[in-house]
Formats: structure tokens, sequence, C-alpha cells
């Protein structure tokens, strides 16, 4: 999984129909203290994420693992949002913070 | 999922039997905000996209998950054609503009 | 899919068993005109490719959906020789031009 | 597989229900000799791997083959603690040393 | 497929089940000519590869198509040790050299 913010959405009405009703967010996957790097992607939200919260997104084939997206053609998917990030011992990222 | 804009395609007589009949576009990955990044690849447009749309392309085994691509050996799809992006809360792309 | 050119081959003895009688060709990924970028991969051929050609490549799981890859341990394989490229309504690569 | 180093952890609340009870550890790709590269990445821990401990991470749709991670949206497991690395003959890396 | 050579192997015992027995050799992608580049990763050997080989890498789930890595938490495996490269109609790799 990759450690990601939430940085905007999409939307579309012309997709194949198993997307009805998907929430496509905009992410960039982070360092390990959140910090924004590299090229962003878009990922189904499966969690009720906000713009701005770090979040878990998984890609490939376990995208499609999620109850809203078996068999859809999506390849990465949110299914995490992230509470708090420790490194060597020490919360580097706290949601409440 | 990627953020990719169709820029041409391809024709080809010599190819597996199971992609007779389907469109291989040339795309690139873009940026949030629609700006072309990186190397092209080919994706099988399942949307009737255009050449200069925004669109969603997926990629792996969920490329086959669309009726059109079923049991077919391809590893990318464009399932969507973008109206628009909003990133931090602004529109930064948009269809119609 | 990845446009890429053929290079050259690979020749092996000792191999998995289901792989006797495939073509190993060695591929490198080309930009949307044809000319070679990257580093190079080996994809087994389906479709009677030449040293030389311009094909598509599929990877994945995807590169299992030929009838001479099913159940086979292979990654990459070339699907289709392309006869031209078009980019933003002009023909940049033409194979018999 | 990735040779990589454990550097932390994630906590999250608000995740796929199939995940609850998993261990989430961040982990950074190493070279060869053990000292990291690259960016972090987050694989569930399926062997009680501890912070600091050199690991193998496996990805992709094989990340879901252990007891802990079928039908789980998850894409990169750690499913072995590196007790030695040799290269060219010698021992480079060694957990007890 | 990759073309890689063979560097090194890697000792664990606190590993999943299904890895027991296996022999997890460390390998570098090499270019078209047999020279190492980029990052090293680990790979099943199931053809009985030796350090300093040049052989041939599968990844992703194809990994998991030969006898010895079915239903297995790895995404990688040597296929194939290589014999020769030809590039361009010129040998420019010789096992036996």
């Amino acid at each position: 999984m990759l450690i990601a913010r939430v940085i905007g959405n999409t939307v579309s009405t012309v997709k194949d129909e198993r997307l009805v009703g998907r929430k496509l967010m905009i992410v960039r996957q982070t360092d390990e203290y959140g910090a924004p790097q590299g090229k962003p992607f878009v990922a189904v939200d499966t969690v009720d994420a906000g713009v701005g919260d770090l979040v878990l997104t998984c890609s490939g084939s376990s995208a499609r693992q999620t109850n809203q997206t078996k068999d859809t053609p999506v390849d990465a998917v949110i299914m995490s949002v992230i509470d708090s990030l420790t490194v060597d011992g020490k919360t580097v990222f706290s949601k409440n913070a």
C-alpha cells in the first residue's frame, strides 16, 4: 500500500456502467511523514475520505477486493484513513494534531 | 487510475484475434491539472473518447473488467472521459471551458 | 500496452517446460514516434514479429490471455505488429514508409 | 520480492473491515546490502517482524496468498524476516552480527 | 520478462510456510548486453541457476505459474537460464564464451 494524501476529485459523465455512484478521488503518494511526492493518481474512495486526509491506497487486482469495487474496472482504491504514522518509535503524523 | 490525455491512435493488421474491432488509442499520463508528463502508452477505448480528451485509464488485470476487454490480452483501458478536475476545492480543469 | 521495437532475441536451453517452442524477443519501449527509450525487456512473440518491427506489448496477467501463453510463467507478450501511428491527426510512423 | 527495512507502522480506525487486526508496517526498499533506498510503502506483517528488521516483501496479487491476507484489499505483504544476505560469495548482512 | 544477473542469495528462518525449501536468489536487472542496472530484487529459483548466471525473471501473478510457486506468496521467479543474447543480428552474450 502507499501512503497518500487526498488532493481533489474527478467528475465524469461518460464512464463504464460499473463506476456509476463511485467517488473518484485524486491522490498523491507521500513519504513516511505525509509530505506529497511524485505524480497524482485517481483512486476509488471506499471509506468516505475527504480532501486533505492522509490515506492508504491499494493498487492492482487487490483494488477489486472491496465490496464496492468487486468486478469493476478500477486499479486503485482508498481502503483506510490514517490516524497516525510512527517512524523509529516517534509519532511523525497524527490526524488530530 | 491515471489521468491521461488522448494524443493519437495505432493501426495494426497483424494482431491477436481478440483485438479485432478494438480502438487502440495512444495516451500520455498528465498531472492533476491535465498537463501531459512521462512516456506514452496505448489503451483500449471503451467509452468513445476522442483525440484531445482527458480520460481515466485503468491498468493491469482490472483493464479486463469491461464488457469489451474480458479475456483479452490488453493491460490498459480508457474507462471514463473526464468532465472536470477539482484540486483543493478549485476546478482546475473543465471539459467545456 | 507499450509501443516497443523488437531489437533481438534470447536463447535458453534450461527453462520452464511451458516455454519450450516459444520465441522470446528482446524489445525496448519507444515514444509515440517509435524512438526507443528506457531499458530492454523480453516478451513472448505471438504474432511472428521480426527484429526491427514496431509492436504492441501487453504485460502482467494479461500477457497470459493469448492461446500461446495460457497458464505459462510469462509476464510480457507481443500481441500486435504496428502498421501506423497517428499523433494529433498526423501519421508519424508507417511500417511501409 | 524486495529486500526492505521495517521503519515504522501506521494506525487506522476507519478502514476496510477485512483489515481489522492486521499489522500495517512502513517499510523502505534497500539495496543488496540492506541500505534503504527510494520511497516508503506499507505492507501487512504476517511474520511478526519488528522495526529495524530486514525483510522480504511480496507485492501485487501474490500478496493475497498468505493465510492472513486471502481475499483482502492489500497489495504488499512481509512474508519473511531475513537472517542473512550473501553477495558474490560474501555474507554482506547477518541479523545477529 | 527481465534479463537479470544472479548476484547472491538470502537466508530466512522466519517465513511463510509455503516458502520452505525454496531458493531465494538476489538478482539485478541488466541491459540487453548483460550489464547490471538498477536496484536488486529477489526471485525464487526454479531452474537451478547459479551466482553469475544471466537469467530471465518473470514477475507478478505470472510468477505463480510454475510447479514450484503455485499458490505461493512470491512475485518474482527465475524461469530460464540464458544461453545467448542476439541484438540486431549479432550475438552480444554467450554463456560459454
